[in-house]
């Protein structure tokens, strides 16, 4: 089925919140094959909020609206969708209820603004069985609009645990399902894969997307209808060719991550990961950590972002910095070898560079970084030129040293 | 004057990127006085890019494109916008000379692809004066179209350069200046924070927006139509109240982090800080180090995830840690204690905990963590039951702890 998002919230509009929830939502319901129509945000403006809701409701069978359900002033959700659909406000008792057990607990709340939690339209169904959470199903003209909180995590339980089963309730049988795969590569450019997969431009039956994501590349294939999904033979040579083609830059599928593809490549070693992060600070861990279970292949690491920490942490000798400059080719080698010994770990990968904005200089520009590599008594290093902000260069080094580390344990 | 943003893209409208761009647009047009009525997110479907266009056209000033503008064959926008509007495409000599020069120089490009490029909209003049990057100005009917990248960088880059002084120049004098500052804390709820500030609702003249994000909450203050600006009396009074309702838990205003302030303390103090994290993973010190200048009081850290790593690094008796487990009261201030000495740090401080999904118990549920921390011989600990998934528990523990170094630096 078709569907539109609407994130309201003047926080959004005015950039001082990234709408993240709306993408969320498009991903859930994408891979459940419906397809979104189109995703808008807008600000608290009530009749913005009606004549959106209207232009959705004619163009889309389905409708998620986020934002503006909060107790406070500025939360104008409910009032708009009243007004625009000509509906009546009531009080909903659960949630009256809920709200009086917790205003007689917590007495710091502004009991005024908490009350307007209460008012809902007229054949609003509550989402959260606790009535805890702000959300509501309201059927408009026999079309679902999901009516979500904007704070990201409530919005996703309720996405996952209501608006998705509900959805299939109101539509049992998807009218197009989509056979979808993402394949993800790091070390190549967008442009040199689109060239790699150039033979499937000539087939109309299928779509090819790339989406650069700092050193990876995302490939996206899509069949809009294969009966038979991703066992069809058509899809099943597609892949075929696809991972050929992508040969070793290839690391995974679908929501695979590099952390996680290289955290599995360790467990089938039972090789455990250790890390000494320079011009990182911490990224690298904090990238791997976010995966759940990276415990039985990461055992820690040190952020050794001074020279002073290089020396406290790794033993590495201030006249060695001296010599050769912290960001250089032996300071990463050094940092991997040492940090292997250190931390008693079995393959060792370290980053030192710059991450600007200062720093830089005519022969070590920002963005100069090298990587170091122990596994196995062999230690490797490379040299990368990475541009844009800090962070990007952070972000691209910690994708590039994951890379380096997946490699060093294949080719072993 | 009224803006509106489209940001074009499949992979946006199936989730599989999170649209960065339009948000990034709509803060820095929004601090220029501008108004963004909405920001949609469409497919790679030229129809609907076309009358998303021409919708926008009708109602705002100026309109803003990113995306589908790349050498890749699923990039439509340039085609669709020709046919929407009705103009012709035409080679752009500049965008053919570099794309030759880069021919010449890249044969693994698709070069069939990449000649797609410099096919551009009668009358587009390009941004990038090296004609580099993709991206163009179109004006239509008197109105300015801004055609960007959709990879924020490069985006981000001729938003900056080429977008913001452009508007300056079609619109010379902002019709409504906005006077606005945002207040963040952290440390209370979003309700607690609307009860103390209540006040200002009567105050019909200002709008007041609340923003949890994590445990911090951002509060806007807005008055849309102030002569002197900041320097208004009508400002500097409600300013003054704000800052004291909040007390402590302010802990900056405008674009400032928790990390940057606390920066700014320790150098005030001339004190170096040290990190030893378990259940965050690197987060903190990855937090601090994106922070431009963070050098300057922040030496490094440990990630010290595993048992072992935190005997190794940190010298913890494993009988200490199996006598009252990792997660305990008595980990976290003896993490904190041994990481001063060890980083020969001048305040420390240390979080362990159950990020999740696993590792929960009835005693100890998944959010249960326990944060330490050492200045000055003292050792003062804090145990925070947080919800949400395994990165929003870190992320809140990151925010937490970074706040706790606050408050110890204010109150010495």
């Amino acid at each position: 089925m078709i569907g539109e998002i609407i994130a309201i919230g003047d926080e959004l509009t005015s950039g001082r919140i990234t709408n993240t929830t709306s993408g969320y939502a498009a991903r859930a319901l994408f891979l459940l094959g419906h397809e979104i129509l189109a995703m808008h945000t807008i600000g608290d403006v009530p009749e913005r909020i009606g004549s959106t809701l209207k232009m959705a409701l004619e163009r889309a069978d389905f409708v998620i609206v986020t934002g503006g359900l909060g107790a406070t002033t500025d939360d104008l959700t409910t009032e708009a969708v009243v007004q625009a659909l000509g509906l009546r406000t009531v009080i909903h008792p659960g949630v009256h209820a809920n709200l009086n057990a917790r205003l007689s607990r917590e007495l710091h709340s502004g009991s005024i603004s908490l009350a307007r939690l209460a008012q809902l339209p007229e054949g609003a169904e509550v989402l959260d069985d606790d009535c805890r959470m702000a959300g509501y199903l309201l059927r408009y003209q026999g079309k679902p609009i999901f009516f979500l909180p904007g704070v990201p995590p409530q919005m996703e339980i309720l996405l996952e645990r209501k608006v998705l089963p509900g959805l299939r309730a109101f539509f049992p049988a998807p009218s197009r399902p989509v056979c979808q795969q993402v394949y993800r590569t790091c070390g190549l450019q967008e442009v040199a894969i689109n060239g790699l997969l150039a033979p499937l431009e000539q087939n109309r039956s299928l779509q090819v997307g790339y989406y650069p994501v700092g050193c990876e590349v995302h490939v996206s294939l899509t069949y809009p209808h294969l009966v038979n999904g991703m066992h069809d033979p058509l899809f099943v040579e597609t892949d075929a060719f696809i991972r050929q083609a992508l040969g070793a830059h290839l690391f995974g599928t679908g929501d695979d991550t590099l952390a996680a593809v290289t955290g599995k490549l360790l467990l089938s070693k039972d090789a455990m990961l250790g890390v000494a992060e320079s011009c990182t600070g911490g990224l690298i861990s904090s990238t791997i950590t976010e995966t759940a279970g990276s415990s039985q292949w990461f055992g820690g690491g040190v952020v050794v972002y001074s020279n002073q920490m290089k020396h406290l942490l790794l033993d590495i000798d201030p006249a060695f910095l001296a010599q050769h400059g912290a960001v250089s080719q032996e300071t990463a080698r050094a940092m991997a070898t040492r940090a292997a010994a250190r931390l008693q770990c079995d393959i060792a990968v370290s980053a030192t560079g710059i991450a600007g904005p200062d720093g830089g200089s005519a022969e070590k520009p920002v963005g100069t970084v090298y990587l170091g590599l122990w596994y196995r008594s062999r230690v490797i290093d490379r040299l990368c030129h990475f541009t844009g902000s800090r962070r990007q260069i952070q972000e691209k080094t910690t994708q590039t040293a994951l890379d380096l580390v997946r490699h060093a344990l294949l080719e072993s």
